[in-house]
């Protein structure tokens, strides 16, 4: 696949992982034709082969993505005026992140810039999130428009910092830095702006050495953990670990690692020791 | 409403926000007439329409709320000798916060004593918890006593901050600074006693531009990630959502925000500028 | 009973804490043995009176415990070639740490080296975790040899950092410093190598000052907050504060604590005070 029939991404994909910058001017904000392509993408990329990660950034070296246009919701085109019923299903927005979630690559976000409204819910819905200390925000401004986040956010945001803190976030509408949204877990780590390349490519890589089918199986099991109880959990985690250790190639990798004489107190003392015999061992198999 | 018939809380109410004092001497301890005045107050001001937002702080230099006075627990009057069949539903104690928790008004505690016990879940009840570093303690001594906490405790400290840190702090008994409690989220942040008023009161009057039936779509769609599914909650947002659109004064400042040209880069790179302009707005549509 | 028919375990009973010390050479990996002898401790302790707090350690300078032996993984008398049918209850493993969730001992893990894989599992099921800051490094290797944590990490982890960053760690498959566990939420708390002893044992003991029974109550609670809704949860906690209130012994304490007039402004304002009174208390009434 090359990716070239797209507008407002721009895709490369190297070595399992596939780069993309979202570039839609002049502030980056998020309207249906950037939600087409993100669509569009995740199912190219579902059954894409040559992608195990999917690392999103930004061309704007401000925004990663703005907000959700506002005059989308006042158009009664896209809104009409009458109240509908209440929905049975998730709206499309919803569904399409729900999607990422539980599909069976990795997605990253390195965030750059200000990220409000819709632009933090996408984030929200991916697998995870690193914030440039200098150059990231965060804000769900919603409220004081008076409307309420309408892409997940006051479930995700729930969920990962507790209710006194998520009602803070959407009630006082401030921008986060970096480091605030780090320690309310709204994203995963401040990381400083020199750095946050070589960290994310580092970690993106790292999981590109993990076999296909069982990225598919430990995104599963955390998707169990948040929807299941602790013991139907438990079982479904049970049940993946079952089929993941008799893939053939793990069964590979982990005779080598025996065999090579790995599993000693030498080796797994020193973890750099420990990850170049892995990735060795990886790479003779493939 | 002017709120004259209080003796143990002292309440002013400025722009929206309600100001309410805990004066319960000599140490504020949670006794029953205090939480009589907590239940009264939830009810007068539930059909307020002068309050949008609640600051409790306590009167006490050193103690926000003691906490419950142990000589009920031991009174026959209170809690007779037999032990009483399962309950089928929680207990007024916790009735009362649970209202507190969903009602269409905004908590906020800014606590700058110790705070132990009873009083410890009186905050966990309410929607934002802020300690002065130099002066907040927080500790849930109960354990030692020989009992559990009986005011929700146990349920919301292992919702905010996991099942580990839950039990050293019900087991240990130990008290915790405010950065410590910020560390475990016990409170949303810990702020030196210099400002902490200040951040109080900004936030305060920053939620109540919010149109009030928006703050309680807002407080309603955390409610639902606290008590329904991934899948549920989502749905529950949207159709918060689809109402909250609909709002007419809503509508209203969505409208002016197009109109006025704020949606652009040049306003929302600069938080400081876009607040303003959000501000100008609502204020020229009441 | 005086636990000498361990092997793997070294265990020394001091004041109702019992001290586990795991020493499996060569690097204390997780074998069938040594879990054999988790397993009967904890039956062993279950019924032992003179226990009420076990402080686990490691004699391994460098391991806590290093990891589920792979080579168990590839032996086809372990784990047969042919897939199983889904499971319908938790593995004997997940079993064997559901039951330390819920048994009315408190657990504490002293970590002062590396643990990784199953080892991490077996601590995430523990009850309260600290590391040393110099010494300690936890990581889950399971994806990068193509497995998946089986022994339920994915779901403890998911339930203490959020689905963003236990992807990240499960994923990533890095080693952490303590510092960055304590962050995540790995552990409750990074303690300085040179403290760790004596802070853990000063909460254990501090623990073990708690009536046996209440110690249940208390875990038990906190377990339901991990299985129940928050209604549901509510009243399963006001179900065990009752019973609480009505144990001969925390009466006691409690009339002592008011007929010693330390339901004071005075004692209560000074948490060593209040704390010596209060064991005091105890030590008499035993």
């Amino acid at each position: 696949m090359d990716y070239k029939d797209y507008k407002l991404l721009k895709i490369k994909i190297d070595q399992f992982v596939a780069f993309v910058t979202i570039d839609n001017p002049p502030m980056n904000l998020l309207n249906f034709e950037l939600f087409g392509e993100l669509y569009k993408f995740l199912t190219d990329a579902e059954s894409d082969e040559d992608i195990k990660v999917i690392v999103f950034d930004s061309a704007d070296p401000d925004f990663f993505i703005s907000h959700f246009d506002v005059s989308h919701i006042i158009d009664s085109s896209f809104f009409p005026e009458k109240m509908p019923p209440r929905p049975t299903e998730p709206s499309f927005f919803k569904s399409l992140m729900m999607r990422y979630r539980s599909f069976p690559k990795v997605t990253i976000v390195k965030i750059e810039g200000i990220v409000g409204g819709g632009g933090s819910e996408i984030i929200l819905g991916f697998d995870m999130r690193f914030g440039s200390k200098e150059k990231a925000y965060f804000y769900q401004p919603e409220g004081i428009f008076g409307i309420i986040p309408g892409g997940g956010g006051t479930q995700y945001l729930t969920r990962l910092m507790g209710r006194a803190r998520a009602l803070e976030t959407i009630l006082g509408c401030k921008r986060f830095n970096a480091d605030l949204a780090e320690q309310y877990g709204w994203i995963n780590r401040a990381i400083p702006q020199a750095e946050i390349t070589g960290f994310v490519n580092d970690l993106a890589n790292r999981i590109a050495l993990i076999p296909s089918k069982n990225i598919g199986f430990l995104k599963q099991a955390v998707v169990a953990a948040e929807d299941l109880s602790i013991s139907e959990g438990l079982i479904e985690e049970d049940h993946l670990f079952n089929r993941s250790i008799r893939l053939p190639e793990s069964r590979r990798i982990m005779k080598e690692y025996i065999n090579k004489g790995c599993q000693t107190r030498e080796v797994e003392i020193d973890s750099k020791k420990q990850i170049e015999k892995l990735m060795k061992i990886i790479k003779n198999i493939h």
